[in-house]
């Protein structure tokens, strides 16, 4: 046991990757996940958290839970903030005037998030024949979900925020499969069908009215050259009212999808698609065995899948 | 912050999405939640939940366990009863009645349940080397817990309540990437292996013995008419016997994959399959690039695969 | 009610999948899972559990933390070998040596596990221009939580563990849709990016510096004969320094990808690939509709992409 | 344990002490802590709950913190309102306007409690040498808490809200010793010092700038006739300025002690003590043995105590 | 810091008191006091714990609270047992079936325990004016609480358990201010009012129909002798129909207070007192002062008082 | 609502004894609370917190626990000083250093105040027939809690922390009904049995091996002067070997009990007794009713009781 913690011990003070010696607060991920759910509970009231609001009481209530996100979110965007000077926690009154700053101004584009996820969740809904109302969508779709953390930590985003975006976009990743990256840009009436596998790259740029669904790809065209993209555009851009089906990947800083064009499932894309196309995969030719081998033409009138 | 509380209640009361005014009880998901995991402990005794039961107090662990789910349970069917009848919760003595009545069917289904989960369980073990035995998929094959939740929400939905079956299969959704509509009707012996990223439809009917792996779509041909397409049957037929493998894609509500069927990885499936039938995908010629170009002649004798 | 209780009281002391009358102590899937947290916040300190360690008090807080873990994982191991010996819990003490001999050996491992995972960590943050620093990827790459998890399931599976393993794997599958079997064999500096459905078989064997994108399977080409393959190599092997990317599969126990290898998105392989190759697939010729089709002539120059 | 079960479930079915198939809800004692809890935070902002408050927030605060004791407390009062009324559960929509009528009342209140709990608070002060300032008296007096929630359950007794104010001043006293009857009448500026043992009648009536010692009893002379006495003045009055030192008995519902008397330790008094007086007991003779005999003329100079 | 580990841990090691080093596992006081909930919770059914109880689920609601009491108490037991035998935890399967046979005869018990208790509750409510049912005792009288948890000990101390019935009854000491030893014998139907500073020895016989106020001692004449008083008879006996007024003291093994005997207030006996008699104190002579001193002659009719 | 927010805020803004708007920091009683059940988790191994020690580990456990008393308990020392101070929390930073000192002066004292708790069990248990050992006095001996809790505060009152140390010791009269003030000086070997009612005042100086009953006040002469009192020696000197029966009260500065005296149940005392007195009430005449009147003549030969 005591060579045991011995050798643990010296494997902290001596690895590189230890923040230990070098500064004692860095963000808490369960802090930064209770703040999620905090919001999550101020953009749609009624639904999670305290139920039972009426037109007296709703302002209080409203109030109290801009509180909590408050203190404990501006709490961790100090401790980030910290991190990213390389300062240990005997300065953490130096960077309080900028994390309450920060806060206020993500504070303020709560109500612009909230009438945005409205779209998320109308076009959804007008999308999906199995969806019996908005109500459905709000409990239980994946994709409004990881689309809404998306919003909120491409806010920090782009207040700079280290460390505490990506933490909640990946929290997404994690409940729903689908993974986005904070630095996207994404328009208004965005949905994501299923979402299992989803992947949507840091320098992706999407329009309004998009839909994808579960397994597609927007990526980086190759990854051989590492942090040398590092800042590049890397992943496609989406112009608006463009629809994505299930396998399909779109990749490459370069490719630009023309508005309304629709990419059938497993398609793979290189290159930029003018507006208005339709594009599927020439379906691989099949192998049949049995004896219903000649029973069996499937005809590719790929027609319907789009 | 007055400014940002105003703007925030103002979107409240304007937004048509917030039941908050009209409603002021909706169903709780935690609360859901929580009653699946009840209904769990009780199809699988000793493994979740208490353990150390004995003879002598089983039946008194099963009748507690029976009231908590009942009302858990009630209570959240009754919230979604009043919902879909757009009625306040004033009037919340009025559905109890017939929220006991599903109740009581409901948990009258649970040795049914009980007996067709032991066969999802005795298949999975039959035929996955990787199993020691029944106890490692109780306890941690993602694909008898997807199924389960589903056997638990499709039990709800034939007996018509809102919102709860779906807020259950996306529950299971979240831990397992398994999408299963709570519509679809799925036979006895059901195999899910891995199973991150499959999705089943709604109106899907799957038979008995079927298996599937990860990545495997059950779905819609065409999205595009949306809410016209409501209550149409627009996910296949898988009938018993049926193996699907890994990404392949089964669509349209017209498509029946005959008795027997074996359907290869990655195989995109539009048109009905006649039983006994073997469809694998002529694999894409490959390009090989670096000296070793001639040494690698993969031969397609897709036998193996399937 | 009492003829359902009655009901499934009699389901319970019928079928045979019931551990309850032979056995009654099982592991608990809540410790094993509260266990992986602990060794996690030994492997990782400052990032999770207690913050502001300092030089000071960090022995104590190391002892301390293994003192819990090895007291919540004994007792589960020494379950989980009653369980394999089909002993009930009277003899608990009779495991109790070896559940402790297991315990010291997988803590003794923990050092050379830290070692191993700041490897994996350095290679994810080397390859990934989307990565700021080390510890974004500390907090919130499922690829390094998976990977890790399996690190500790793997030792306890080289223990003949039984349960636990799999118990363990499964929960990071549940997380990070990342479904590595405890029994494979992985080197040094691997690195899963995204994630999302991604399967690593019981028997794969992987070099070091390997890296993975999201739906990669790494399978057996033959599922057929379910447990007459029990213990036999099914799953291939991949030697040092290969990538593969996203949505490929690698099949089959005698397929070996030499070192250096790069397999190309959705390239499926059934064959030894020797050292240095490329395999890309022959994209699938593309069918364009609508009035742009002429302007779209994607050139399938898959250099790129690998 | 069937046997048991039984003969418990006979019991429950016969003894007319148990509301169980009369009654389905009876007020939770709990939720009844819980609430005294909040408004004790809403009477000391910044001792208890939620510290860091500011001006800016403070109205969200003490608005949250309003609703949660509305809910709360108006749930349990609408028990209680039924359980008076010999109502099940199913009336429980009717009872509803009477308990938020209560709860409104109640709250209204709290301006005027928290202003006489002031003066409870700063005549302590004024009184301990012992004590720093005032923050130790609203940290750690017993006599303050009890007192504070004699005056929240009065305002619910004058209400007529059965079972709620015991249950409150009951919870006093086992926190602190001090038996406080919610019935009875007491001025501002009362002090009860140290407490433990301090009994205080239903039909107590009390002036302002009273202060009583620990072990001091406000009762009844005789409890023989019990019931008969129900509803008539049994306890005594002491009305502006008395003080009544430990261990004194002041019995008698006709008994009144004057303005500004002075009740000695170990007093008992049984009838009317006019205004001014100051009263101590002739110290019974003391048996002193061993050596030290004579030396031990205690003179009984009385006045020092007073 | 070493230091003074090191200090520490050397007084662990050399201080007798410390079972540290003898015994792995001793009660623990938590899990005994979660046991007297439980237990209280069957006791008081719809009071305390679970609500709507009905008809149907009410054996299955009593099994599984038995159930959790056996588990709970039959492994605290087990502890005591081993610790009485100077045992360390390997012989725990030997003590296993002593602690069984004992915490059945303990729950055979309860039907008995209730049936005490509701004679109890039914007296404190005929005697109490300030008492409107029954409901206001069970919820929040003291008395019964301390004598309920008392009933619980004290079967406890017949079936010679260690520890546990002390801490029981020092836990309700701790609650309500009244410290009643396991030991000691009390017959059906008694009352403590108030109850604070109430102390009843161990080897007091209480007959039935006996009603303490607050303050009562119940003890022993003299302590000199210690531990050679030991087992022998030290405290009073008490027959059907006492009444014990406030703040008097009975001492000594000998004293027997006969059949219907009332005490008043702040008297102390040391010797029998005969059947019937009714003993007060004559009243010490007061000393009035100030300008009332004439007109207060207190009379000390004492009449009243019992 | 609103009207009742305003006012409540309003009076926030007024009174002068919220430290609300003067200072955004306060100890919180709670963790105070937690602090001292850490603290005597290490003064008796075993009995509370972690069970199970074992020599190989122990020095890993009291390192673990000293660092969450340092944590919690110096956080909260921080802001008491930061309050006495009259400064708010963003000079949280300079308070540190004094914080930290006095926490490592406390910690450096917990093995002599172990070494001392151990003599006060063990006179407990010398001294009282009821113990069955020492276990039962660490477990339940209410008196044996009150000391010890007493006796960190005195170590922290003897640092100048203000506020804390009278919320423990006023903590451990909530739990105990035992009254010590922090500022009491108190020997080695002091017993309290039963201990409901006792008040130990601020200026109490007590010798070693002194014990003292239930219901004793060692308190002030006078209260009348309050605050021109304060500072000065105003409550009496108890020498060693002293015994003091229940009910008795020792009042006066200047009061000094010789060494080895006794005094009896329910004295008085108001100066000084030399050593080894006796000191007894002549009971005061008792008034007999009833036809056993002349059966009763209790005879006052005290002698016994000390």
């Amino acid at each position: 046991m005591n060579r045991l913690v011995a050798e643990i011990a010296a494997s902290y003070r001596e690895r590189p990757i230890n923040p230990l010696l070098d500064y004692s607060l860095l963000p808490s991920r369960k802090r930064v996940i209770e703040s999620i759910h905090l919001v999550w509970e101020l953009l749609f009231p009624g639904y999670f958290g305290k139920q039972d609001l009426n037109d007296e009481t709703m302002e209080y209530h409203i109030g109290s839970v801009l509180i909590q996100i408050q203190e404990k979110l501006s709490d961790q965007i100090g401790r980030s903030l910290l991190y990213r000077r390389g300062q240990d926690s005997h300065s953490s009154q130096e960077v309080r005037p900028e994390a309450e700053e920060i806060i206020h101004q993500f504070l303020a584009e709560i109500p612009r998030i909230r009438s945005v996820l409205a779209t998320d969740a109308q076009i959804a809904f007008d999308g999906d024949p199995a969806a019996n109302d908005l109500s459905e969508i709000i409990f239980s779709y994946p994709g409004l979900f990881a689309v809404g953390i998306y919003r909120m930590a491409h806010e920090l985003e782009l207040l700079s925020v280290p460390l505490i975006p990506r933490i909640m976009t990946e929290y997404a990743h994690s409940v729903t499969g689908i993974d986005i990256h904070p630095g996207a840009k994404i328009g208004s009436s965005f949905f994501i069908d299923h979402g299992t596998g989803v992947v949507i790259g840091e320098t992706t740029v999407i329009g309004n009215r998009v839909k994808v669904y579960h397994g597609v790809t927007l990526g980086a065209l190759s990854l051989r050259e590492g942090h040398l993209m590092y800042g590049k555009k890397r992943h496609p851009t989406l112009e608006d009212d463009v629809t994505v089906y299930s396998g399909a990947s779109i990749l490459g800083g370069d490719t630009v999808i023309g508005k309304g064009v629709v990419i059938g499932s497993n398609v793979s894309i290189f290159k930029s698609v003018p507006a208005g196309a339709k594009v599927t995969v020439k379906n691989p030719e099949l192998i049949i065995k049995g004896q219903a081998r000649q029973e069996f033409p499937q005809e590719f009138t790929w027609d319907w899948i789009i």
